[in-house]
């Protein structure tokens, strides 16, 4: 093994304006770099207790099984689908786009009975098909996305399903990874029994742990379960013992990521969740606008847009992939393709968290400008 | 919420002779909080291919499959039992020590009929037996553990054990959490068809990544399964695409991890795994003469002795948890109990990777005799 030929790794240092991972703040990746300690230290207990709180705020819950699981948004998502399927259960699943399908061949994995109702990518569901969808059986549950990655939609409307939902006895997962930190996500108030995230979105820490809080309702179904979940690293039981109270031993929580969720969950508390949001808010229509008087075309009517991830349509005369490219080798600017079959239709344009700001928006707005004229 | 609350966190920068996380060295922790960047970008994309190459080199294969997983240690447990069993298959592990148990309950979840052979903790299987108990069935495949962090045995023996396996078509499964880094892991002269890890022991990384590799034996067997893995997030072949020449999205892989991963390789790769070996080796022996010499005992019996975990046996005249918290408290130095049958009756003290040094040998043994002596 000749070692030389590995150099210093030197980060390009982009601006990320895809889809996430978002800009990571100074101040926290100052904050993942303090010296290691154990994951059982009471030093380390008090990081957790604060992540604890701090995400219980994010979420704007009493919730006290609020935790971030040990993997990346996708590892929530699992966490939260398979601790609430036992095998034959009857669950529902609202398909709009990639994420959603994703759930679909995961509780199928662990032997749920699933019936989905699909809307094409990017259009919304009105919350009478979803009431009348309801309807049709005594579910478990329902699962679908807030705010989606793929299309950039994003449902208004969560407390109206979260109330039919309640009225049949299923319990509602919703999917907030791309919405948690960046537009109200408020669990308690929309009654929302399992909402689950990443954390290199809205809250703009690196990738690797995945917020997930689980109410009082889906709690008593996780005690009654008949059978163990059907995997082990994502069984909530046990990991809340470690989170909880009790501190048992379950895995060993990657302690600099908390270190550095602690440090980007506090930088939000301290700006506050209204002037928050109305941020996110402000710069996305300030994108919107900007990418509109350049004769380019959102997929998303107004009502139903994410401000934390916008999707444009591309014109013919636009080469996807060349422009993407020039903008990350010219500009250094990061932005994303669509996916199945938005592929080489959209951009995606995230605005999520630290790279949510005016003067990301005005580099990528003239350096477009400057690409597509030269095209 | 009133973010005056939480203060900056102060790291204790604790002497970590726990049985991980170890600690991290400054070149990690300073690579790992280099800006962020995508997870697609073709920057990470070289990273990851930094990462595999370096992987395989520590655990000594070509395997083209040999990835970090995403998640801690237990998630490469995960992976590792998951990916190989369909509901029904036959399965045996071998269980003296709390990870295999876990084992045991992992492989449970995923529909595996297990049979079990079991020494008590701290004991080493002969080669005999496990070859007697690999002949009664028909397995897909033996689990087993190589270095145990809850007992200091090592196994020294792998390649008998992969001999007598393959030659009744099983397939071997080696947990390599706690030796990988600190003593010698060699997948392909021993012909070790599957092995995991976790980066917060003998690699001095943060914890949050598990490495995992994976032979063409076993490779071939993930292609014939029949159903789908039990689980999505861990699924190896959709994992391999992702890493694997296609780089299909998958999940967003833990960024600031993997370059603090690919730093850690690379001191590896410098100091070179023979010397590597030598030092743990050297520096654990130097634990062991300087216990003895207070007249304590060892757990293990010297073949069997992990260099990376030294277990010690506790008189009935030390009092276990108010030691370790003077340790922790007045010393600052972490050293972990024992667990289930060992609970209060050893301690567990490792010297893994950066923790490996002299003088935390020579501090750690200065600091239980001031304590035991004014006991």
């Amino acid at each position: 093994m000749d070692a030389t030929k590995y150099e210093d790794f030197r980060s390009p240092a982009r601006i990320l304006l895809g889809p996430g991972p978002s800009m990571v703040p100074p101040r926290v990746l100052r904050a993942m770099a303090v010296p290691m300690i154990g994951h059982l230290d009471p030093a380390f207990l008090r990081v957790m207790d604060d992540v604890q709180e701090l995400l219980r705020f994010v979420f704007q819950t009493e919730n006290e099984l609020t935790i971030p699981v040990s993997g990346t948004g996708s590892a929530g998502m699992e966490a939260a689908l398979s601790n609430f399927i036992e095998p034959g259960d009857q669950v529902l699943i609202a398909v709009n786009g990639y994420f959603s399908e994703r759930m679909v061949e995961m509780a199928g994995r662990y032997g749920a009975q699933i019936d989905r109702i699909d809307r094409p990518w990017g259009e919304v569901f009105e919350v009478e098909e979803i009431r009348a969808a309801l309807k049709k059986k005594k579910y478990k549950f329902i699962a679908l996305v807030h705010g989606a990655t793929s299309t950039g939609a994003l449902r208004t409307d969560v407390a109206a399903i979260t109330e039919a939902a309640h009225e049949q006895g299923a319990l509602v997962i919703l999917d907030t990874v791309a919405s948690l930190g960046g537009v109200p996500v408020e669990v308690d108030a929309w009654d929302v029994d399992v909402a689950f995230s990443g954390t290199q979105k809205g809250l703009s820490c690196p990738p690797g742990l995945a917020p997930l809080t689980v109410g009082e309702r889906a709690r008593d179904a996780l005690r009654k379960r008949k059978t163990p979940v059907g995997n082990w690293y994502f069984d909530l039981m046990m990991v809340d013992k470690y989170w909880g109270e009790t501190r048992t031993y379950h895995h060993t929580a990657p302690v600099s990521l908390n270190f550095a969720l602690r440090e980007g969950l506090r930088i939000i508390a301290e700006e506050g969740l209204e002037a928050r949001f109305a941020r996110h808010q402000e710069i996305a229509e300030m994108l919107w606008q900007g990418l509109e008087e350049m004769d380019l075309v959102l997929l998303m009517e107004p009502k139903y847009r994410l401000a934390t991830l916008t999707t444009v349509q591309l014109p013919s005369t636009i080469d996807d992939l060349n422009v993407r490219t020039r903008l990350r080798e010219e500009y250094n600017i990061e932005i994303a393709g669509g996916f199945g079959p938005l592929a080489g239709k959209i951009w995606r344009i995230g605005l999520m968290g630290f790279s949510c700001r005016r003067e990301n928006v005005l580099r990528l707005l003239s350096a477009l400008k400057e690409i597509i004229s030269s095209g």
